[in-house]
């Protein structure tokens, strides 16, 4: 009786708002820098680590540490300080988030998971065990065991070389059709990865909660430049047909419960030719391609990562309107104080929302912001998304 | 010739974003924590004035200072700091924000603009000469001399009672049936209004530009509780026919127009029993009737404020879906550290989003926060509202 007594009690069992709560984030970047807004709107006190003492996300955090995320003592020591650790970059201590996960400190995602993702061969083994789609692979400890096994025509050009850590960004990938390919890969350990043909490269992000609520976001679409091979929008709802997209977030769900995540999960995934869906890789945090989501979500992906690894209901994860995400990263040839030359003029077009992350300096190819162009027609969201890439230029004073 | 070429060279006229301009804020509150929630996804640098050293505002500007927005010097140094002034709440020194202006400081609302509206005389004067539409009013220096009028019959019961300064959400404001009613009245300049029968009250919230660029959003319905006479939703778009939505939104218009106001304008009106539009007041900011327009519109009215004074392109005034704004108020009864009861069950609604405004105390009718509720379908907004309004409760531990 008195057992049950004090559980009706304990009205207040997820007091994170305007209270002494912490939550503890790895890394300011643009991705901490966007969990704060969310953060904020539910007066939940953050405390952020990162090693730039410029970091976009060191304003709008309660408290901000500059530190070195790869090192032991400063991670474990910042853990100390919170009740709640979560990340928005894989590369951290991993012995340090296990030390604090151990030692009872809630930690989303897992040290577990995140060190089965950090290591492409492993993640990649994961999903042949778990009955996942994907391309074929074979590992190698060292970059001269792949050589041998092509010159022992164990395996056959052209094919696929993946560094097994600390990828970014399409760095450590690389196509490989002859041994010229291999001048200038790193040494260590790699995958040699099938290639198949694909149609689109397509991704989903999967919210899941600590008990167990799990939603998927719509598939987005990644549509490359004709010719740069580059990522140019990401576009929402992807332009495939319902039955190819209820696949492609079947699959997604598949994953995140496959790794018993907690956080959100982004999925990369290959639309074959024969409309068959392979995964990707995945990125367990919020995630480049579900941007849009703050604009034309009803639910954005950061809000839904807080959501989640605070074990509150998710929220819904569809659009109000139709999504295009353009990036802007530094334009070749210019270097310094950033300028964002005809800003102005993209302000003036209906349902553009730049986003302008905070560092001081551009560089060629940096990523210094993104673009959200809504509408209710995706047709329409196209043809603005394509005037605001001609027009928006990221250069320097 | 060469003035021609200079001005051509001079390609970032607007330079705000990740650069060194300085926007002041006069103001920290829940108004001016939303503000900021807009000019860290532009990058662009803010310093805030408040009292209170627990301003909501106080996290995520990058310079904070505490300090009384009446006083003249600590004002005027304030602005002495930034490249351009606005604020968040009226009642500020408007002797500093003049001289800030005469010395060249962009103030938006300009100072004249403030000090019309902060005496409802003069405003209410001001629309007379307007010809803007209003409910008819006379002037008292002193409470003593509208009670003579009454005692000599030159006005009638009942009428409404104004204070001329100061007022704020409701206070300053009380119907006069007899002269019982007097008692614990101010005794300041006041002014009397007549009671004119309406059926709905009703705002549209105007953005104007440095350069005359003008937008209204859509008018939203201030839907009162049925006993208590307070506001309980604020619904967009008002459920009311499309000519009348239009002649609001002309009506206010107009106002913003003849105050030659840069930045936000919030028009209170009421919508007669004729269908008549009677201005009732203004507001030179963001406004509680606008904060739907966060998760609802396609630019939130904090982004436009923005935009306005800093005399970018304004973004498009329409909604996405329908939006209801539920008050989250201090429950009657509770005094001390906050608990948001409850408010893991409101999480679980599609579309719904609380905004916690970071008060660390709560007080019978404090404004601690609020909820927004978009949907498609505005009556089953209306219904979830009611829903949300049933079940979230403002306490304390």
């Amino acid at each position: 009786m008195f057992l049950i007594f004090a559980s009706q009690h304990n009205d207040n069992p997820m007091n994170y708002f305007s209270s002494d709560f912490k939550l503890g984030i790895l890394g300011g970047g643009q991705l901490g820098k966007m969990l704060l807004s969310e953060t904020r709107k539910f007066d939940i006190q953050t405390y952020v680590l990162d090693p730039s003492p410029e970091a976009p996300g060191r304003i709008a955090c309660n408290y901000f540490e500059q530190g070195d995320l790869m090192d032991f003592e400063t991670v474990y020591q910042f853990g100390k300080k919170v009740n709640l650790l979560t990340i928005e970059i894989e590369n951290v201590n991993l012995d340090a988030l296990q030390k604090l996960e151990d030692e009872g400190l809630p930690v989303y995602p897992s040290p577990s998971t995140l060190k089965m993702i950090q290591n492409k061969g492993e993640q990649k083994d994961f999903y042949v065990h778990q009955g996942i789609p994907t391309a074929s692979h074979e590992r190698f400890t060292h970059i001269e065991a792949l050589k041998s096994a092509l010159k022992n025509e164990v395996l056959e050009f052209p094919l696929i070389w993946k560094s097994a850590r600390f990828g970014y960004d399409g760095n450590g990938v690389k196509v490989l059709r002859s041994m010229d390919d291999f001048i200038g890969l790193p040494q260590g350990e790699c995958i040699a990865e099938e290639m198949i043909p694909f149609k689109m490269e397509l991704a989903v992000i999967v919210a899941r909660n600590v008990s167990g609520e799990i939603k998927t976001y719509p598939v987005v679409e990644m549509e490359f430049h004709p010719e740069a091979n580059q990522v140019e929008y990401v576009i929402c709802p992807a332009r495939i047909p319902e039955n190819i997209a209820q696949k492609a977030r079947e699959t997604a769900l598949q994953v995140s419960q496959a790794f018993n995540h907690v956080g959100l999960l982004a999925v990369e995934m290959f639309l074959t030719n024969e409309d068959d869906i392979l995964i990707n890789e995945v990125a367990p945090r919020p995630h480049n391609s579900g941007h849009y989501s703050i604009e034309a979500g009803y639910t954005s992906q950061f809000e839904n990562h807080i959501r989640a690894i605070l074990n509150l209901p998710l929220g819904n994860t569809e659009s109000k309107v139709a999504g295009i995400m353009v990036n802007l990263v530094g334009e070749e040839g210019f270097s310094g104080p950033v300028v964002y030359e005809n800003i102005e003029n993209i302000l003036a077009i209906d349902g553009v929302t730049p986003h302008i992350y905070g560092k001081k300096e551009t560089r060629p190819f940096r990523k210094m912001g993104h673009v959200t162009i809504v509408n209710e027609d995706l047709s329409k969201a196209r043809k603005i998304a394509e005037e605001v890439k001609n027009t928006i230029r990221v250069v320097s004073r």
